[in-house]
């Protein structure tokens, strides 16, 4: 097991249900269905677009009940696309971290444990689409820039989602420890 | 992403409490939150000794709603045991399958699609203890062997521990298709 370090720059939380963009905080609570009154808590949801194995509609397992982004990939993404800045509220991200330079990169099944307990665990990359980018050019409307560039620029940058592992508080300026695990059939098999 | 194909040998229910043995069924019927009338369901359970990075009874994610073993595995322990058979109700299975020789080595991530849609995740594999090799040498009384064999014999053989990702039901003789995603890191990152 590889061991990490990283930091909470900033939480948020999804409470505006007509809009993606999060709202700031200075803590936000998580349970086993989630983030408390975020709109992507839940132990269950419908299948979207995404979810290309499942018919659309049909309640699914959860395993986006979180999403996460880091500031160095952030700051990538924001250079590929000329602007000055992407902010993760933008993105609909529950938190931010620093310290972690591949942080996208972080295979399913790692996990991410906070001072009070809180433990998420990861579940999968989480792949851009446009909507975002459509966030972000609002943001810098004389610059005539495509939504779609976001997508391209956030390939493999744009963070992971996942699951709550254990209840309890997310604060900015928290250290978290990543957790990740060796991978299977490379080490434990016979 | 690999495909295998497995059969469903026979399918159990955790029905008495007071035993680890469950009761063979025609079918079992799963939700999201595990398989229905089994008392391992639950979205949430208790953390135990398995769990060194939880304190003792503190409330978990359960990812361990079904437990699912196979016959190859079974029939190698059976011969390592020096005994005729190893029956996967003694072992507190829900599901017996046929046709994948490494079944414990299907990795974290992996699912078990059904006929009529049900879906299964592995989360990780079963690490044999005691409990289990008790049944089954009271199964042999006239052997005189310990159930700490058990232990040796069935280590990375005695299955897989899992969620569930869509509702259904799991039929003895059901066709199941596993999928076996490529392992992060080596063919999709950049």
């Amino acid at each position: 097991m590889i061991k990490l370090m990283a930091v909470v720059q900033s939480v948020y939380i999804g409470d505006n249900s007509a809009s993606l963009v999060k709202t700031p905080r200075q803590l936000i609570e998580v349970n086993l269905s989630g983030v408390v009154g975020d709109k992507h808590a839940g132990y269950t949801r419908r299948a979207d677009s995404r979810n290309k194995e499942y018919p659309r509609g049909v309640e699914i397992r959860n395993w986006r009940q979180w999403s996460a982004v880091s500031a160095e990939e952030l700051a990538i993404i924001a250079e590929k696309m000329g602007i000055l800045e992407v902010d993760p509220a933008w993105l609909g991200a529950n938190l931010c971290l620093a310290g972690i330079p591949n942080f996208t990169c972080l295979p399913k099944g790692s996990t991410l444990t906070f001072p009070h307990g809180t433990v998420l665990e990861v579940e999968e990359e989480n792949f851009p689409c446009v909507n975002p980018g459509k966030v972000i050019i609002s943001q810098f409307p004389h610059l005539g820039i495509s939504p779609s560039l976001f997508v391209k620029a956030s390939m493999h940058l744009r963070g992971l989602v996942g699951i709550v592992n254990r209840s309890g508080i997310i604060r900015v300026g928290d250290q978290v420890q990543i957790s990740v695990y060796d991978l299977p059939n490379l080490s434990e098999s016979v």
